[in-house]
């Protein structure tokens, strides 16, 4: 079987496989046994330092000589309005109220310092580091962000919801554009300025992409074996991304609650909340989201609440508890497997190969 | 290339294509049309009379001696609450309010009767008239009408939204599946009692409804090409159901403005509404669900809300007013084309057959 297309060729792997980067269940271990199976790993970078960012490409490097991928979140740094403050205070009560009653260890919010990196303070480095593909979500990256990493030969993956938004990528000069079907897990990449958010199923969206525009099309969302990876090529795709089939991978991060909450997940069992980040993502619904869905409060933007609901979700990390962490997944989840990220990426070439 | 499967066989059919039934689009002659091209017609029965179907079937029959299926509506029939009573009252208010000032030749509406028709009422007359293939929505049929089908060997077609209702289909006996991914339009067919409406993807919902269930899946939602049908084929469906598709169609009944809005459409123009039927349905954003939408009224539950509303869209259609009539439409809407049902089908066999 050859493998070898318009994404192969363009981000230099043998596989059109790309593991999706997931802020806080991707690790360097993750990436490096992606790209080491020949798939394209994702090394999520999204709103993190410029000193985090390098210690993780750094880790990832000593892990595999590979091409591999690093992902930028490319929203708005907001503005602290006055409404934005009300909103801050009222969930920062909620939020301090549900970690005593939760026995949460968390140290009470302060909500008066925010810290938010752009992604412009991050190019330099990936630069710098010669890091050769950039994926990015939320939005487009900065004209000058832009500018700079196409002067350095940087294949740059933009991600959107819709047609519209795709043609939107494309027009910036994007070299692939990632479709994400209403199936993904996590956030959403939506951009459009539109009353609606996106939200369409693969089949309708993957072939209005590959209509709307000329650069090679990624699917992302429900893909997990060799039924969907046909499906999306079938479709228009010339590859796939795949986020939650490695959620119970050994490379990792997820909490063991979490894989478990997985392993058991039905197809309805998810639903989109910005409880979490502000931000519309997919999780399966655990007792945060009740209980920020119930209170009806406003929820601050992005990345505002994703700041605020910190500390909790840390705290409840530690502690293995499944209620009070974000259980991002798809809505095929429940094909995870517990295996090395490799051993999922060899199987899934195994099983269409041996179609 | 042969077709034959589980499908062709059990529907006795040349070619594994089912036209959705859509009440208000589908004529008799769409039905006849697809049946004569080898697919399978459904007629839509659900919530008319036993006099009507009556008419309707025979219609049919003039039109093609081909097997065609009818198709039936199992929701439960409602009682009317004291809180039902005092929605209809606010809705109507609003309903005339709209009528009134939108020019619309409505009578005003007298809410205090109701007449349902229950599937119950239907069955032997699909039995009389030998109807070879019910298939229904909203629910499962009664004991009492699945036994009388049963008995008369009657091809019974049920609808699932997620893999929990699939399974509680195939435990009632049902001979097919009909997956109706996020994408589809018109009416949800979601019947499982619980908080969340499933909203899942076809990429996610085809393959576990086919892991769910023995007996075979048509795929519903997004179909119509042979990108689509080879992607559904590829998930497992062994047969494809296309509603849109036919929606501008020679045979269908839906008004040129109605048309004109499928044609224009973008895979961003749907939503989930309630504001017609009190069932959730998918269909292009118009006045009438945003003013709705709007009000903030409760929606009384289906069929009320349908009734309610029956007079203002015979009034909008009679006009051509695509603003207060229902727009259905699937995701991938805008694909659809101004040609014969027998056309449409004879094109995508013969995209398949020539791949």
């Amino acid at each position: 079987m050859n493998w070898e297309n318009d994404i192969t060729r363009k981000l230099n792997i043998r596989y059109p496989i790309i593991q999706a980067p997931m802020l806080g269940v991707t690790s360097p271990k993750m990436v490096a046994s992606v790209a080491n199976a020949g798939g394209l790993g994702s090394l999520p970078l999204g709103g993190l330092s410029v000193e985090r960012s390098k210690e993780l490409i750094h880790e990832t490097k000593q892990l595999t000589s590979n091409t591999f991928a690093v992902n930028l979140f490319a929203h708005e740094i907001p503005l602290i309005s006055d409404t934005a403050k009300r909103q801050v205070e009222e969930m920062t009560q909620l939020l301090n109220r549900l970690s005593h009653e939760n026995n949460l260890p968390t140290k009470d919010l302060n909500s008066s310092n925010f810290t938010f990196h752009s992604h412009d303070t991050q190019v330099d480095l990936i630069i710098e580091e010669q890091i050769p593909i950039v994926s990015f979500t939320f939005g487009i990256l900065s004209d000058e962000a832009l500018k700079k990493l196409k002067a350095n030969n940087i294949i740059l993956i933009g991600t959107c919801t819709c047609s519209e938004e795709a043609k939107l990528l494309e027009d910036k000069g994007v070299d692939i554009v990632c479709a994400q079907g209403i199936e993904a897990g996590g956030h959403r990449g939506s951009f459009l300025k539109s009353d609606l958010l996106p939200q369409i199923g693969s089949f309708s969206l993957i072939p209005q992409v590959c209509d709307a525009v000329s650069v090679p099309v990624i699917a992302a969302g429900g893909i997990f074996d060799k039924r969907t990876y046909n499906a999306a090529i079938s479709l228009g795709a010339k590859g796939v991304q795949l986020g939650s089939a490695f959620i119970n991978s050994d490379e990792s991060l997820a909490i063991d609650s979490y894989k478990n909450e997985i392993s058991i997940s039905k197809d309805i069992d998810t639903k989109l909340t910005r409880s979490f980040s502000g931000k519309w993502a997919r999780g399966i619904v655990n007792d945060f989201i009740k209980n920020i869905d119930e209170s009806n409060l406003e929820i601050p933007t992005y990345p505002i609440q994703n700041s605020l609901t910190g500390e909790i979700r840390k705290q409840a990390k530690k502690t293995n508890n499944k209620n009070y962490v974000n259980l991002w997944a798809g809505q095929s989840s429940r094909y995870a497997q517990r295996k090395s990220c490799r051993e999922i990426v060899e199987q899934l070439i195994f099983d269409i190969e041996n179609n």
